[in-house]
């Protein structure tokens, strides 16, 4: 055998795979590693509910690996769940939808992969809010586009404003993404925003991709779809939050009707078509909205207790959210370097969060991001154990 | 609602999403819609088994849906998924795997996305064998990449040569890629052809990707894994084939060390894990042997069987594949357009293959492949419609 065990490569790595880490992950693996070892460690660093998928997803499941061969399905998804998501923008948002324009993905990731190669050409830059998702501009870089952060502030909920929209378009600036509910900050566009911004991309000849992966999570009021305002807006959709389901990989997009044959053609090479036994799953999810109404109090108990009990513990400077399940904390007044804060946070008290560095590259040294997704009683620990160890700083 | 029922597009898409679609879904779609409408189709047109997944392969699965959240797992897959794949290195070819070096992926699709991303620039060719699995190429090409096409031939076994990869190595090549079995054709790298490519790859320091899908699918002698011959090759595999697992999306890659990280990362950013459930059910696969190998010998006799009786249908230029489920044949005696005889085929005798073009687009017209992963009864009553049909003409 012509081999060593440590093998030299033949030539350089691409450039693009020095793409930076979705840090949350690494503080994932971290957490995993210390808990495998014993350790006792409060979850508040990954952006999953602490819930399986709800029971009616799971009987389905079941069903279909009784009954179902489970071989391909076609690249768009199951006509059936094609249907059902259709159904459901009528249902939750008064929005007809018809069917042919649903594309089921593996998960938003898939989404925002198809969007992005379908709307931006290489060097073309999307505008993306900052603090935002950091995995945006990480597959823009990988896919050769630019990402180009639109840097918003607390006064306008971390929401981008018409006024940003304006001042950033321009020569290869292809269009502007917008989440709302936001993450990191959970905040949302609220008193018409996101209707301004649909008219202004519509104005200026701009894609409008609008994240609406935590809908359904929101507790004040209701959050709005972009397809209320503008029927060529590519919406990003997925099972994993609001219905509980993040490890089955199963989400959607709602395309123009010009979009739906160039996404299937990616979707067919890229992809061939996504799990299939995660989108007889999610057929279920939506016979689930009791069960999963009764998660969503319990985050909204867990919020209110975190927003109730975090600023005696020393984390003062937070923007209530209203909508997804995390909070995002200003510790500049305790390091200038939050990743190392939250390193240190995970290795001597065991509560596992993420830096802002990952949401936000230049001023998310000064934040961290705390996800309440967990189980109440280690929402209520993890405060005690932050206040005692801030205490002692 | 400022929106009309199909919205006009704000700019024009990108020139990416113009990929050509993966043919073979698209005869799938059309077979299945037939078949909605009671048309009695037998499908030789996708490459997937007519099984289920393994019993121990469901029953893993069913458990895990009883005991496990099924969130997200590492980027990498889960750990003991990992360590069962490597093992199965040692057990199957005698080769030494360590687990840290395995990375399990959503399929093989997923596989080559992060393999492309990683190795190739944009700009950078890889050298493809041609005929081939078309989303090689479609992938390249929406990543920015370029395909070399080398024009393989039956006294080759439809396999690159040596001689191949010296004639096109060159500026802004970085690679070969080679499939044994291959797809189309189901033929093998056999007679240290493998050994071949793996030295001639490493002397002029280019990458090998070794596509090993269908591994374990072999009839006439064990087919070799490029690890074997040196440890820096990159391979791609998957539970879809041998382990009758399609439309799990769940395979994997074994890369040199230096490329774990940057696949790492590359994955935490575009698909975040691989399905949960389907990563449990990977592991019962490997308990599974006893039912996969009687699987197999279905695959045999349709294989015999099609053998026997296709030229004696008008199908007489076949060469014997070694593996896979696949046979190439050219059909240049009755077109010189093979898509649209495949769809005569499908909408006249209810008969779905594919068209070689999809895996050829020089000299593919000339060719149609079968797959003979269906029923044995299903292949005789093929062979049948295909002989009147063809004796009609």
């Amino acid at each position: 055998m012509d081999s060593t065990l440590s093998a030299p490569l033949p030539r350089p790595l691409a450039h693009r795979s020095s793409v930076d880490p979705f840090i949350v992950m690494d503080v994932m693996g971290e957490a995993n590693a210390r808990e495998a070892k014993g350790e006792d460690i409060i979850h508040m660093e990954v952006g999953q509910p602490a819930t399986p998928a709800p029971r009616a997803a799971r009987e389905r499941a079941q069903a279909a690996l009784a009954n179902d061969r489970l071989g391909y399905t076609e690249a768009l998804g199951l006509p059936s769940l094609r249907e059902r998501i259709a159904l459901d923008y009528g249902e939750r948002y008064g929005v007809s939808v018809p069917p042919e324009r649903v594309v089921v993905t593996a998960g938003s990731s898939a989404g925002f992969v198809l969007a992005f190669l379908a709307l931006l050409a290489p060097g073309d830059a999307l505008m993306l809010p900052s603090p935002g998702y950091p995995c945006y501009r990480h597959i823009l870089k990988v896919l050769g586009a630019r990402a180009l952060l639109v840097a918003t502030g607390q006064e306008a909920r971390w929401m981008p404003t018409e006024g940003d929209v304006e001042r950033l378009a321009g020569e290869g600036v292809a269009g502007l993404l917008v989440a709302s509910p936001n993450n990191p900050t959970g905040t949302m566009a609220v008193g018409g925003r996101l209707h301004e911004l649909a008219r202004a991309c519509r104005r200026l000849g701009l894609w409008l991709v609008s994240d609406e992966i935590y809908h359904g999570l929101d507790y004040d009021q209701p959050a709005e779809t972009a397809l209320a305002f503008w029927d060529a807006a590519i919406v990003v959709n997925s099972f994993s939050k609001y219905f509980s389901m993040t490890g089955w990989r199963v989400g959607w997009l709602v395309v123009p009707e010009g979009l739906v044959r160039p996404i299937e053609r990616l979707a067919q090479n890229l992809y061939i078509s996504p799990p299939a036994i995660s989108q007889h799953a999610a057929l279920g999810a939506f016979d689930a909205i009791e069960e999963l109404e009764a998660i969503k109090s319990v985050y909204a108990a867990n919020r209110a207790l975190l927003l109730h009990e975090l600023p005696g513990a020393g984390l003062t400077d937070i923007l209530p959210a209203d909508g997804a399940f995390y909070l995002y904390a200003d510790v500049s007044q305790y390091t200038a370097d939050s990743a190392s804060f939250a390193k240190r946070m995970l290795k001597e008290i065991g509560v596992a969060i993420t830096p802002g560095i990952d949401f936000d590259p230049e001023r998310g040294h000064r934040f961290v991001r705390l996800s309440y997704a967990g189980a109440p009683t280690a929402m209520r620990e993890a405060c005690r154990r932050i206040r005692s160890w801030i205490k002692a700083k």
